[in-house]
């Protein structure tokens, strides 16, 4: 792993790749702010890297005078708790390192004074509100812990430390379908991610996300949720009584690939979750029309077939992760949303549906047809109401990546 | 009352006024669909008649061959089972009545074949959302109750007939401020409106009601709480847990006329029923990105200033009620509407602030100040998104009027 040598000196690095994750049990409300801890259990779904991942160099050289970070490009401070939370506690894991290629050791008492330098970027939008922390924090950890060569002393460690970072990003720690137990101790080391199962356990689930145009400055997930969690009274009903049977029902649901299940649970919790943000003192909206919009359009999607076609959860914003459960009804899906939301005139539809568009398959993309469920019906079309469709799939959990971001002569970017 | 011959027969009539009322507590849910008994109790403010009311006239006659409607200028049928279980109800209380003006007397059991014909208007558009239901049934029972001389038995059992024409209805019978006690017994003869204080109580108290335009097909309030029982999880709490005590805080900021009280729980309890129709399956949305603007309008001022300036409170649609605490508050209120909501070019702005606006006696109605909170900050209007806003009051109760919507001459509608 070591990459070269600047001004004498040595620079190791590591490069990674992690995926951002979409909760269908929700995570909202924390119990200790500090550590992170939520008042409930979630579970959520891996997406596919290759469409939606962060992946970030973290690099040592006895020359690395600071603590830097370029987060897409531009460096930004590495002063917030969340970053030190997490450089500390994988600092104070680390372990003697010896790189095979050069020969070079680290003792572990050396990592206290090495400075690192962290380059990192995402294949997608930040602003497109699609988990970029947690797909940020989790390649963070997932990296530095790499470099500095901590092993977990017990399962789901490494997840505990992503979760001081972001929250949700001790989910992205795993590939497939993922619960974060909310834990018991107050040192949270019991509040971790474990992986229910791979993603290869149901390789016929597709998901297709509706990014929203034209969106309202929003209200960030981590005063929300505190805000909440202050003066929602519905919150503490839900986190206390409702969530424990629904990740019950849930994990059933997902062993069993019982799509029918899966998303009667995933959108109803989604509702729940914003009628909890609604409940809020001042109320918090993160659902807008267009939002309302696309539920309306697959409940009378799925109330027409008498079964669930398809299912939509939302996060702390507008866009839309819709699932179907084969390759046919995700293109169903897709010429749905063509047809009640058609791109803006000026935008063509190969910038317009986007990601992993071949594994679909699709074949009406210039022609989407009219859902027999608004026959006879007076339906009005939305052209510009999305910005883009992004097709992708449940994915992998962290990798290591050859290609590095950082220029080991110089330790900066490349 | 008697007011004239027909073909011979004599024609007896009563017409009365009812006003609408706003929830500032929400009845959303019956525990029993035919009585219309709800899971909690709500408490309501009676607004002005003058400004938003019903008004209908009822008569008998022998010549009238079937019980008929016209509503709005149209007749309508009578067959629906809330009509009928209210004329059964308030035909098995009818008593012996004299006219004091002819001497015509018709006898108790004279009034189970004695037909009537019914003429009801509103003096504000039915499609508007503005409880025309509540008034309407409330005015019917009332207007009833008079011609055929029912007396209550128990304080409450004429607003127990109107709740099972429609739930709120029962909280029109009152002025003021009136709380729909849910009561315990299976008959519903103890689920009975009672009037808290009268509306000369709490004086200052100014009502401006923002009419939301080209609004969405939307859910009728009957079909939606029954999902809402069926489905969400949250309500039963709310019924349950949180009510009860929301009840006792209310009663107790309206007696005490405190405001900030009153605001914080009336905003609060809005945002929570809207909660639980989200939480519903499938969710229903009464709430639109224009009732959210007018919500942040108010908590952006409420913030600005520390205290609460102003509250608001949504219905099932997306009108905003909204509440200040003096003439002077209700005149900025009306300013920021006017700022942030300006008239479409079309409109002029006569027509789009109506109602009682002498007694506001605003002055900048043609200058609309930028409000201090939004110093600095670039803020949209959105001119257009509201139809018209509506000034008024507290008011009283259903009253007898004198002039008929009947022809004496001929049973019909004038």
């Amino acid at each position: 792993m070591m990459d070269g040598e600047r001004q004498g000196d040595w620079v190791f690095m590591v490069t990674a790749r992690a995926p951002t994750n979409i909760a269908v049990v929700k995570y909202w409300g924390k119990r200790d702010q500090k550590l992170i801890l939520p008042i409930n259990s979630s579970i959520s779904v891996t997406l596919n890297p290759h469409d939606l991942s962060a992946t970030t160099t973290v690099a040592v050289s006895p020359s690395f005078k600071a603590d830097r970070l370029w987060l897409n490009g531009k460096e930004v401070s590495l002063q917030g708790d969340r970053y030190q939370n997490c450089l500390r506690e994988i600092r104070s894991r680390a372990t003697d390192v010896v790189d095979a290629k050069s020969g070079q050791s680290i003792r572990k008492q050396d990592w206290q004074r090495l400075h690192v330098h962290i380059v990192s970027k995402n294949n997608f939008p930040t602003a497109a509100g699609l988990a970029s922390s947690a797909a940020g924090f989790a390649c963070l950890v997932y990296a530095l812990a790499q470099l500095m060569g901590v092993q977990e002393r017990y399962k789901g460690e490494i997840s505990s430390i992503a979760r001081i970072g972001s929250g949700s990003a001790c989910r992205s720690l795993y590939g497939g379908f993922v619960e974060w137990e909310m834990g018991k101790d107050d040192d949270g080391k019991d509040s971790v991610a474990i992986q229910l199962v791979e993603e290869t356990h149901w390789e016929d689930l597709f998901v297709i996300i509706a990014v929203v145009s034209s969106r309202q400055k929003e209200t960030s997930s981590t005063s929300g949720m505190q805000d909440s969690v202050n003066t929602s009274k519905l919150l503490h009903h839900r986190a206390k009584e409702i969530v424990p049977k629904v990740i019950i029902e849930m994990r059933k649901a997902i062993l069993e690939r019982d799509f029918a299940t899966f998303a009667r649970i995933c959108c109803a919790d989604s509702n729940q979750f914003h009628a909890t943000c609604l409940d809020t003192s001042p109320p918090i909206f993160y659902l807008n029309d267009t939002s309302k919009k696309i539920i309306s359009m697959v409940e009378r999607w799925n109330k027409a077939e008498g079964t669930p076609q398809a299912a939509y959860t939302f996060d702390a914003g507008p866009n839309a992760v819709l699932f179907a459960p084969s390759k046919d009804k995700a293109c169903e899906l897709l010429s749905r949303l063509l047809f009640y939301f058609p791109p803006a005139a000026d935008k063509n539809i190969s910038s317009y549906v986007v990601g992993d568009v071949e594994s679909l398959a699709f074949k009406d993309i210039d022609s989407p047809f009219k859902p027999p469920e608004v026959d006879g019906i007076n339906i009005t079309r939305f052209s510009g109401e999305l910005d883009y469709i992004l097709c992708t799939r449940p994915g992998g959990g962290p990798l290591v990546l050859k290609d590095h971001l950082i220029d080991s002569s110089t330790g900066l970017p490349l």
